[in-house]
């Protein structure tokens, strides 16, 4: 199928050109009455990728409600399904996967125009794959699968064929893929309906996302915030409403950071619990610490429903890297007949959460005592997240950007200025060399044991002595940062942990900031209720802190996210935990 | 427990005084009745560690029947037993765990001085823990566990507490270890009683089993035969009755090459099924293509026993390198229940198994049609033997053995002139950068994949619809070799393809070679029938082709040992496919 899309300026054009022709051809192919001319991302042209977009009482940075006018009804109680809700709608006759399509790619399109979250539309190839749902189910009365009928978003690293795959590399613009990667092909075969690729930071490499294809993608709650990265136009996108479902990656956060800066629910599986095998990557190759794939949405029963879809449909016979681990339904059923077992993670003795995340952590610890649940004291020192914050740097300066370099200069696009130049993240001044890396395979599978013996011996001071299920802890110190902050905030300890001993992590919003309960503290050591904090650990421990008390207004109404954390390969076991809380977080009307 | 052999000279001393005095400590913990000083490991001393073996008549190069006089008939009898059969003698009553012990020891000490395969007797734990097991039973009338009082020897690269691993370096010679490796602790916990540890070559990199500290490490079925490598020493030592259950590892064929030559059965496990948590290597830390640890015994029942012992421990909860995939018993279930779905692979198109092999392949596939199993043609070109040849070598001197040099340098040994100046497996001139490291692993994964769906599609031409269980082939196209002859003879494609693949593998005796029904091919393009070979494709094809025309008479009675592969992580399923197999060729009384 040839769409308009696949009409881009030649590969060897300046770069400047073809980013040119590809920002007119994103929204090419969706139909023209979802396109809004006065909808703007900034008041002013951005002269620079990393100009700050500007606002006005006209064009104002909350835009998370203002658009309903854009929509009709029907619209609007489409898009606020989640995914899970969809195939039954589908099946009852509510709606039918075109109505589907076609509400969601409205409110999408609106979404890129507000926020520059897109990167490729694929309208046509959707449209028709949700009209032959139709006729499917009409002819048989059976949902083709557990997806029916959900529109996927995809991050621009996720193959569709047709589309071209940036990984937010100009380089890449004009090559068509011939073929989907292997997920979106379990998805699409479980029934969802791929309608949509979005931004990312270039080479997934940072906490932002930007790149020289659309620039800057801004938060919907606060357009003044980035959406977070590298997964950040999945999480506006879907923060919006614009998806239902969506695919992110995660190396030190990539899904986690965007879910909790647009309130969204994201699962950091284990690594190939859920296949990577041809997704475009930086570094591809690098199997120290891997980037992982997995879902971002609006419940923890959507990534449920993601996680066991793709599970059953037997990946390990196509993708060599995933283990036949079945979905285990028993592991959930289990939690959730049983006073969970839990620890919190309040403060890693490195960089302190800001207010409304310290807070809501302490509240949820009351509220899980409350209701039973059996709550022991974390192993902090063990579980160390400043060395994980370290292995996390390393493994991402491993090769000193050769291979991000190397990409760039295939169409000539500039470096973007980002990483410090010395510091926690900056580049080394050269790639490590290959025993270096098998030393460096070697620490961290130490570190990981020394967890996971941790872990285990947590035994000893839970009820049932048995070690806990999870730990609960922000996922981020800052609640979300506005735009370009990132190089001095970037601390990637509380989500890098994950990544570094490839747990499998959630995020559960549970409220929103309030910044009259919230008031930040009285100095560097002492909060608003009087009590000691500690002084500052480093100059990013500063600099959140102060980053709340500056920005206070802008914080108002800001998605406030936690995470829960399992070990290796316990995607079932994480999800039932996160179910049971946000039941708990729901019935007590948020935190 | 401080034992006589602690006293090592100091680790500053000449390496040659490190080894001296280490020869002469491995049999000095073991009680001086076991030891037989007439037993000679060659007529002439060594000069050199190459130097070859020389026997006489009396003291001939087969020793598997002569040295039954040295045993007492109660020793005959529990050195005959398999692993499998040892916890229910011992439950019964028939023997306790000391006599089963001491037995083993006393035929492994024989077996050293014939053969030089041990490194390290541990008699005195080993005697201590034999002990308290038989207290155990008799206080308990149970036994500790599925091992109880099963004698376990171990590569040296096994921590054992209170013994030096070696890895066959120098260096390590009197470097004690503070605790065993995760495996040991498994096994020792599931009743295993520890008490030998093998030799092997120097880095497990190297086909024969040869390190400067006891040399060279001869065959029990022919002397003038290596015993393999690079688990060599659990070779011989197994198949000489000295141990029924030892542990190996295998990169590129080290578990299976040792068993082949030496008549066992030998498990290539799935990367990280059995735990390598603790286990020493060279090149620690490269996880492209990575060691695994591995049972070697007497039947497939002793390998099922192993993995389901060590499984069932639950080993995730401490190795972070471990899926949490149960011991799944109907898996194997499946297999006995039904015709088994199959492929031979007779000839890779690249080097020609020796006649004895051809022919056992040939036969077994017919007695396999005859008993009503599906054997369906085998995907030869999509497995492609030379490209995972060359993946092996690759990944083996991915560093231009810098590691290796680096540890022997430590101690000042000599570099064995083992590998080839040029041509296949010599080295690089310099190490893989990171980069070419990743392509390297990407390159791996798109050959993985395309396997994996080559296997997918033979369920299009089974009786069945569903894919083949496994498929089976030659361990090496050698039957064996003789001391010295591995440079020429090293072709690696039939054993690392399943390493590159990571695919469960084991061996299979079906009998003894009979040269005078497998006479030699008439020519390089015709065999012994009359029927048209392929002419060799290179010069390691031709060498192993002459080598049996040339040394037939010493072939007579060497093991004759096949290969069946399944998928990766499916140690179940290739285990049942060679219970039901062994059963098949048993009734047939060989082939």
């Amino acid at each position: 199928m040839t769409t308009l899309t696949q009409n881009a300026v030649l590969t060897t054009a300046p770069w400047q050109d073809r980013v040119k022709d590809k920002q007119l051809r994103i929204l090419a192919d969706v139909p023209p009455q979802f396109i809004h001319p006065e909808l703007k991302f900034s008041d002013t042209e951005a002269n620079d990728v990393l100009d700050l977009p500007v606002f006005s009482e006209s064009n104002p940075a909350r835009v998370m409600d203002f658009p309903e006018k854009y929509f009709t009804k029907d619209e609007l109680a489409i898009t606020a399904m989640k995914a899970e809700v969809i195939p039954p709608a589908i099946l009852a006759g509510t709606w039918t996967a075109v109505q589907v399509l076609d509400a969601f790619t409205h409110r999408a399109v609106i979404a890129h125009q507000l926020l520059h979250c897109c990167l490729s539309f694929v309208y046509p190839q959707a449209r028709a794959q949700a009209e032959a749902l139709d006729v499917e189910l009409a002819k048989t009365g059976k949902l083709v699968g557990p997806l029916h009928g959900v529109p996927l978003s995809v991050k621009d690293q996720c193959r569709i064929k047709g589309t071209e795959t940036t990984c937010g590399y100009v380089t890449h613009l004009g090559e068509w893929d011939e073929e989907d990667c292997l997920l979106v092909d379990i998805l699409k075969k479980a029934g969802a309906v791929a309608f949509c690729k979005t931004t990312l930071s270039v080479g997934c490499m940072w906490g932002e996302s930007i790149n020289n294809i659309v620039g800057r993608a801004s938060n919907p709650h606060n357009r003044a915030f980035t959406c977070g990265g590298s997964s950040g136009g999945e999480g506006a996108l879907i923060g919006f409403g614009g998806s239902p479902l969506g695919v992110g990656s995660d190396l030190g956060g990539s899904i986690r950071t965007p879910s909790a800066y647009n309130g969204l629910h994201g699962l950091r599986p284990s690594s190939s619990r859920i296949p990577y095998f041809k997704v475009l990557n930086s570094m591809e190759g690098q199997e120290i610490i891997p980037s992982v794939v997995g879902p971002m949405a609006r419940s923890t029963k959507s990534l449920q429903l993601f996680v066991k879809a793709v599970v059953d449909s037997q990946s390990w016979k196509r993708d060599p890297k995933c283990p036949p681990i079945p979905w285990r339904e028993e592991v959930a059923e289990d939690i959730r007949s049983r006073p969970l077992r839990v620890s919190f993670l309040h403060y890693d003795n490195h960089v302190l959460p800001q207010p409304p995340i310290r807070k809501a952590l302490r509240q949820l610890e009351a509220l899980l005592r409350k209701a039973g649940h059996d709550v022991v004291p974390m192993f902090t020192e063990a579980l160390d997240q400043k060395r994980a914050d370290q292995f996390g740097s390393d493994v991402c300066t491993a090769d000193a950007d050769e291979d991000v370099q190397h990409s760039r200069d295939l169409s000539g696009e500039p470096k973007l200025p980002l990483l410090p130049a010395k510091g926690p993240g900056a580049l080394p001044p050269q790639p490590m060399t290959l025993r270096e890396s098998w030393a460096f395979a070697m620490d961290r599978m130490e570190y990981q044991a020394s967890v996971l013996k941790a872990w285990e011996e947590t035994s000893a001071v839970t009820k049932s002595g048995e070690p806990i299920d999870a730990y609960i802890t922000a996922v981020n110190p800052s609640v979300a940062h506005i735009h370009g902050e990132f190089g001095k905030v970037r601390y990637k300890g509380y989500c890098a942990t994950a990544n570094v001993l490839d747990f499998a992590a959630c995020t559960l919003p549970v409220g929103k900031v309030d910044v009259a309960s919230n008031p930040p503290d009285n100095s560097l050591t002492e909060d608003a209720d009087g009590n000691t904090i500690p002084s500052p650990q480093c100059d990013r421990d500063q600099w959140i802190r102060e980053n709340y008390t500056r920005n206070l207004k802008e914080y108002q109404s800001m998605p406030l996210v936690l995470q829960i954390v399992a070990k290796r390969w316990e995607e079932e076991k994480v999800l039932a935990v996160s179910e049971v809380v946000e039941a708990l977080v729901k019935k007590e009307g948020g935190l």
